[in-house]
């Protein structure tokens, strides 16, 4: 396990000798608990070997505390993440050489203003690093859901038995098993693409890619294409879901997306709630039609005594495939990288698309 | 989806036109329905086309019968499956040109006689096919086992709240996550360096890998590490056990082993229940110290309400990692492999070493 800095870090931070006096100046508008989360001691070491490190920023008032004048005047570099204050146009205006945002986080949308990209700062966030807990989780997700082992867990402690009075209790099971799937993805985004890379590599699988946007995902490998929404829903074995949360794609997939899935589809949700219309799906896997591996529902969580909870073919976590636990240091891991990029006059690597940000989780 | 080639394989084989007069013989037996659900119809015209296929043993008496009496003398090619007789001496002696016997599934130790090896037939097997699924699911148990997905479902389910009122309760879980993780393999087995392979390819691991009889699975990655029983139990987050059950193995993991564990391990079982001492299991994990995911118990299935069933740190499945429903084809597939190596004048790949029988499962 990877040693967390807990303890370590000061609460309010200050210059240290480890750093060069001409190192560009950075303030840091994190909570100092989540600063423990986010960095381990060495990512903080790292960090103050390259920026001459201000204060806490959440350790006083926020943007309009007037004792910060002098380090918002110096501040060359913001490092942000969960908690964070908004960055709006008088706190803007009061950070004259502010050059670069680097977000301990994934979803930077509502944190900052427009004004910020409108002036050429660059904006960096740790989507990246958020993204490998969730392939992962999606990939064991389709994996046991492929095996119908949520089902069959259900049936062993139920103490369910076949004709044959096996425990291994099979009965209805439309298909089982992960070889030859076609795993359907829809949303080539940052997880959509690593999920494809990890359905590829680990499973004996075809992809189909929906994504109306972008060609991302798609490589020379002839066993992923891309596919319309309604071809991806008829012929999968399995969908997950990776699109951002947008009035476009609200509800994404309701009543009729779910009656174009055969029986027996997984439908997998690491994503986001608000994709999947719930009373439809709840309809389908009530009727034992579809599958459903959710770590994101809508409401979130689900009304007490919702029937998913104790449907068999449902398997629900409370919103835990991203980063948590000890997957947040590689939040800080990928902050303090970029920093080092940008410090070392390189471009950085995670800067967000100014212009995209509607598409945006 | 593969398509299975149920309904197109004919209940009793005959030669077809697609073979050579001069290819070897070979026998099936493999009764009808099972050999629909290994042979994919492409994999059964694979086998038309390269053995002189004599019609299946199980359709008519087994090795005795008498009716088989041409057969059995001109059978070069064997192929043996689940429920397949038993192969002893007489009727081994029945069959003086059999050179080759290919099984299609994994186990062969109490299916064929001493004598078999002695007269220097080679037998293989497609543990190897089988292999490929143990280890997929092995993976998504320690990825879900490590994001304590299976208890905090439970609490999900359970409406349980956290001490700020959020359904994300993470009272009192050690650690989570999979960054960072120290994995314990336990068998450098062919399922084993499978799992090893995949926690490296997947996981942002390190693997302390325990075999007193191998070197097998260690690479020049450095992140895989030789290590003592003792060793691996005291310091890795995931133990997952894959050595063949033996007098030597059995109970491997009991109350001594378990107290070596840390507070929080997962425990993973994909492999024989009686590899772990359920009595010394069930204490940790309603302990809540130990964690458990189990495709395999002692006894297998536990005994009705047993307390395991209904703990929210175990997960239990009914033997379901290893080739199931769609899986079995790949089964299918390695023997015609096989088939079509030894047919072409080629060592098989998959032949079972007689020496090393009483080490394998």
């Amino acid at each position: 396990m990877i040693s967390k800095s807990e303890g370590e870090l000061p609460a309010v931070v200050a210059p240290t000798a480890a750093c060069p006096r001409t190192a560009p100046r950075a303030l840091l508008a994190l909570d100092p608990a989540m600063a423990r989360e986010v960095f381990t001691a060495q990512a903080w070491r790292r960090l103050e070997a390259c920026v001459r490190l201000d204060r806490s920023l959440t350790a006083v008032g926020g943007f309009d505390d007037p004792a910060l004048r002098e380090e918002l005047a110096a501040c060359e570099i913001l490092i942000t993440g969960w908690g964070s204050p908004h960055l709006g146009p008088s706190a803007l205006a009061r950070m004259p050489r502010l050059g670069h945002v680097v977000h301990c986080a994934g979803t930077v949308k509502a944190l900052f203003d427009p004004a910020v990209y409108a002036r050429g700062v660059s904006v960096s966030n740790a989507a990246e690093a958020n993204a490998v807990p969730v392939a992962q989780y999606t990939l064991a997700a389709i994996i046991l859901g492929a095996k119908r082992a949520f089902t069959l867990a259900h049936r062993l402690g139920a103490g369910s038995l076949d004709e044959h009075g096996s425990h291994r209790d099979l009965t209805g099971l439309p298909w089982l098993g992960t070889r030859g799937l076609t795993v359907g993805v829809i949303g080539a985004s940052r997880i959509g693409t690593r999920v494809v890379r990890l359905v590829r590599e680990v499973l004996d699988a075809s992809v189909l890619l929906y994504d109306p946007y972008t060609d991302a995902g798609l490589t020379a490998d002839p066993a992923v294409r891309r596919a319309s929404l309604a071809e991806l829903l008829r012929r999968s074995d399995v969908v997950s879901v990776h699109a951002p949360l947008t009035p476009e794609t609200d509800r994404l997939i309701g009543a009729a997306e779910l009656a174009l899935m055969r029986d027996g589809t997984v439908l997998v949700n690491t994503a986001r709630g608000g994709l999947v219309d719930t009373d439809a799906l709840r309809r389908e896997v009530l009727r034992g039609r579809i599958d459903a591996v959710l770590d994101v529902t809508d409401p979130e969580p689900l009304a007490e005594g919702d029937d998913l909870h104790g449907a068999p073919n449902a398997f629900i976590t409370p919103h835990i495939a991203g980063a948590l636990g000890n997957e947040i240091t590689r939040l800080g891991d990928l902050a303090v990288a970029e920093i080092e990029r940008i410090t070392s006059g390189l471009e950085p690597w995670h800067a967000v698309d100014a212009a995209g940000l509607g598409r945006l989780a």
